[in-house]
């Protein structure tokens, strides 16, 4: 196809066992249970995710019209990963789900989560709270006009940040079904404070924030060959405040992160639910 | 624009003054020379490429069709990165600049380069090299169906490695006017091997692959709050070999790094070059 803009001729064979949480998927590629697993990739999100806001802060805020050109650049992008099949996975959420071409390959994925998941979607928010709040405290000020680098930058920082907040329906998932007599009656009485104390672990939240931030300081520090130089300094120089990067998981991703979990949890029980749970349990 | 997928009506006013090395870039904001600024970037795009690496290693390297899957997204990506004016940017060199749309933004770029940098194009080695050889070096084996995550991935990657690699022509460009006497009589002979060897640094290039080596220990981390867990294991994982991300700087950034200085250096004197010289010098 040089020279070609269509799309190959002949869709590969679809993969097998996609969003199979108990191992096969993990990078270490060892047998895990699928709460191990779940909590790896949480982890490793953090990374892509400290990863993306240290890349994001090379860009300054940008301004005026940005807003609507990075909305337009995502909507672009989002057809072109429709076809080549994104959408399926079930992790990745696109932000503008209208009309989305057809996928033109079609990888298969394990039905592991409730079908109303695909109505839960927290895209609006992201993006707005990303514009609004986000990029304001990872970005210096100003607005060069250069956007064709930015809005590429952008774009990983949101995917990275979605896929972690829509994660939020296979820990749901996963919690349900390994204690389903906890979650039954609040989802039945649609206890949503019941169900989010249920999911609040106030340790765990503040050592993942902790993380967060020696991430930041790590993958945003100036690497240098001779520690002595590095030593001289009075103050160390991180691309992206730790401060900052754990009030976001603080303010923003845990919480949305959770209103996920219990909204998915509040479709779960729905009609479709008991042939599903036929089907797992 | 809410709901739909077309441009902005008005087009922002450009930024004023990009791709002015003399420091208005720099992301420390101080005043640095031409030849700081290039070193800084240059030392700023090894964290980029390193990073890229890393999340590029969540998947696996793909086959069959895989390829032709990547060239469609490429392609059809750059087409949307070109109406927001990306490659306007001098920084910024398409894979497949034929076809390109119009951009719908121009940001003004300073002129910094001679006009024959525009020919001076690694991109299809760059492609080539990246999915022949790279990708199987970072990546597991395996292929897993799901390419619309690693086509994005992918993206990343390419557009780092294809910025760093077209810098050579910034770099030589500052090189040149900061001893042309050096270069005027070499690039008369055509004598690319007495670029070629004005240009290597055998003691700068060690350290920038010992510095890579480093950034993948550092970056390719698995980060822990608790430091004993971590002392208690016996090998240190790191997500990219870090003698895998040396190798990739010693075998295919930094040569071609250079053959783009070289061509473009060649270049360099070309008919419009007077006029230019007259215009910088």
């Amino acid at each position: 196809m040089e020279g070609s803009g269509a799309p190959p001729a002949a869709p590969p064979s679809g993969g097998e066992g996609l969003w199979s949480p108990a191992g096969s998927l993990g990078e270490g590629g060892g047998e895990v249970t699928a709460l191990e697993y779940v909590r790896e990739r949480l982890i490793r999100e953090e990374d892509s995710i400290v990863f993306a806001l240290v890349e994001r802060a090379k860009f300054p805020q940008n301004g005026g019209d940005y807003e609507s050109w990075l909305e337009f650049f995502v909507r672009q992008s989002e057809e072109i990963f429709a076809k080549v099949g994104r959408y399926l996975n079930p992790e990745e959420v696109p932000f503008y789900p209208e009309n989305l071409p057809e996928p033109l390959i079609r990888p298969k994925f394990n039905e592991f989560l409730h079908p109303a998941a695909a109505s839960v979607n927290m895209s609006h928010e992201i993006f707005k709270i990303y514009v609004g709040e986000l990029t304001k405290l990872v970005a210096r000020e100003g607005d060069d006009g250069d956007y064709g680098s930015t809005v590429g930058s952008d774009l990983v920082c949101l995917q990275a940040l979605s896929r972690r907040i829509h994660f939020g329906r296979f820990m749901a998932e996963v919690k349900f079904r390994e204690s389903p007599e906890d979650y039954i009656p609040l989802i039945k009485a649609k206890d949503r404070k019941g169900l989010m104390e249920l999911l609040t672990f106030a340790d765990v939240e503040a050592a993942v924030k902790r993380r967060v931030a020696k991430k930041a300081m790590i993958f945003g520090q100036d690497v240098e060959l001779d520690e002595k130089t590095r030593g001289a300094r009075v103050e160390p120089k991180y691309k992206v405040d730790p401060e900052v990067a754990a009030r976001i998981y603080g303010e923003w991703v845990i919480p949305l992160t959770k209103t996920v979990q219990v909204e998915y949890l509040l479709k779960r029980l729905s009609s479709a639910a008991s042939s599903l749970n036929h089907r797992f349990s």
